[in-house]
């Protein structure tokens, strides 16, 4: 994919975001790309091929969005970082002129179509002239976490190279049901009560909670692996029940 | 190696085509080259140090082939993707001046001598320079698929990123055996019939044979791991049956 | 940690030159550090973020050594690239106007502190623009390796991609005990006799001694896996006993 973007470009600057996705997960994407989108510069162009879909009729896309762009399969991957509203442009890729080849594989668009779209965007050309408009990207429903006076319920939707448990549970839903953060947490094979600022506020091996860098509640252990320790995994189920009358 | 290479020329580009070939396999290594070099442009150096041979006999070598070059060890890395043809240029690497130091270490060349020359080609030295002429690389005979109106036998030469077992069996090489797609293949701890031309044709979780993005034999499962689901490793024997009349 | 970057500066040139060191391990970070930068051109900002200690008093800090920049926690990341020299700058970055925020996160400093940083740095902002002047780092002391004329012990600071086993024993530290390389290496779940200078002097699966290209004693086995085949870990402890007079 590299190799086809600086056929396009020769002077483009690549960063690559991660290699980790587990295969075909959509969500997991999503979660990525919504998370690290806001900290790059504007004019960058996000390029995600995380395809289950490729070589069926689900659509190829590019759109922009709060002065970035993005290119991949229409398929749920930027609804998280869309937030609900609509595109400031969004094209289906219908131009075969502008693909590293008017035929391409059946198994990696991402080479034949993606990485060529995004090469002739960071280089300048319009999104009109890559694709059709069209109005809408496949709708995708989230899960969303269940929350009430006597508590959320989510679960965990991405674990870290430290085995730090991410949920969809942000500082914000539970601030809208609750003004304390008394809260017993039940995930994996344990409980935990109270929420921290920060790793170290427990002796170490302990678990513990806090809000991490994106305001999502976390699940963590103290220089160790919360994931393997205390048996968590990606869609574990998490209970926050308020301890306090909220 | 990359500190190397910016203390030769501050203004390279450096593309991580990928670090999970298989300690000292050649072979792999051979593969991903041949198939991912002819997307990069002209003028491209490709580096690859899989070199078991390290500080023994085996020569350093730099060649070009196609408008771009290669740097490494003479010990059939280069093979697959020159395809029997002599390379355009071809020097043994021993003008110690455009080495990182005359004196490499015994065991890390890619440090002390590839990274080195590699950037010096790309600033524009010229192999002559950079070597002495020789005639020809060390030879190395790839075991081929066998083939005839039968059917082919071949093995799995690696297992990607999600599971899918690729073969040493190309589109052609059936094509020119049979006029009929139709065959059954055994591989592993399975027995697959027809060739598919992408993943979702069969339902979630079945095995399907397709050419892949590089025109070769694959199995794969949709969504799923062949690899895990169907006991096949690299190496794995692949026998491909024709079961109409050729 | 790009992204922020690039929002600092748009032309910047990064190189990874690693994500897999272990979680919350200073010391094998640290021994990394030494390792790869004296291979970087004057002028490189290394910016290294393995921070157990975030969101405690440690503090943030950023040091010039060797005409290269150095940006991270003040944990002792720093210590053996410094070999006991003191850095020609040092300050504590109490500079929020050169972070992505003033309110950073508490998990997350490599985001929010180090990283705007590092990019100012190597846009040319003086250390003394960024932070304060203090006189000295964290002290951290090594467990050395223990040396007399009977013979060596020490450990393994580091496995490689390949399984080579990395001592903190340097051909150095020998050298200065005995005249004489013959030797017996009692590690893991064997003993290995004389020191070689390149795997293939061995026959394949079998194991050796060497001293790598940073000049480090290594275990290792040709074509093998030292690691996994003598059951040596990071931590392992390795004993030299010189069996010749010194």
């Amino acid at each position: 994919m590299k190799g086809v973007m600086l056929n396009v470009n020769p002077t483009l600057q690549f960063v690559d975001v991660t290699h980790l996705i587990g295969p075909q997960d959509v969500m997991e994407a999503a979660f990525v790309i919504k998370n690290m989108a806001p900290f790059f510069p504007a004019g960058t162009v996000h390029l995600a091929v995380v395809d289950p879909g490729v070589g069926t009729s689900r659509r190829p896309v590019a759109l922009k969005h709060n002065e970035q762009w993005y290119v991949g399969p229409d398929n749920g991957l930027f609804s998280l970082v869309l937030n609900s509203q609509p595109p400031d442009e969004l094209v289906v890729l219908d131009k075969p002129s502008y693909w590293r080849t008017p035929s391409p594989s059946d198994t990696f668009h991402g080479r034949d179509i993606f990485s060529s779209v995004a090469a002739h965007i960071a280089s300048g050309v319009s999104l009109d002239t890559l694709g059709s408009p069209i109005e809408t990207l496949k709708p995708l429903h989230w899960a969303l976490p269940i929350a009430d006076q006597q508590g959320v319920q989510g679960w965990v939707v991405h674990v870290d190279h430290f085995g730090n448990c991410i949920t969809n549970i942000s500082k914000k839903l539970i601030h809208d049901q609750c003004n304390s953060l008394s809260v017993k947490c039940y995930v994996g094979s344990t409980i935990i009560a109270s929420i921290k600022t920060t790793y170290n506020t427990v002796p170490t091996g302990e678990p513990l909670l806090l809000f991490n860098s994106h305001g999502l509640l976390e699940i963590a252990i103290n220089t160790g692996n919360a994931s393997e320790m205390l048996s968590i995994r990606k869609g574990s189920p998490v209970n926050i029940v308020f301890t306090d009358d909220c």
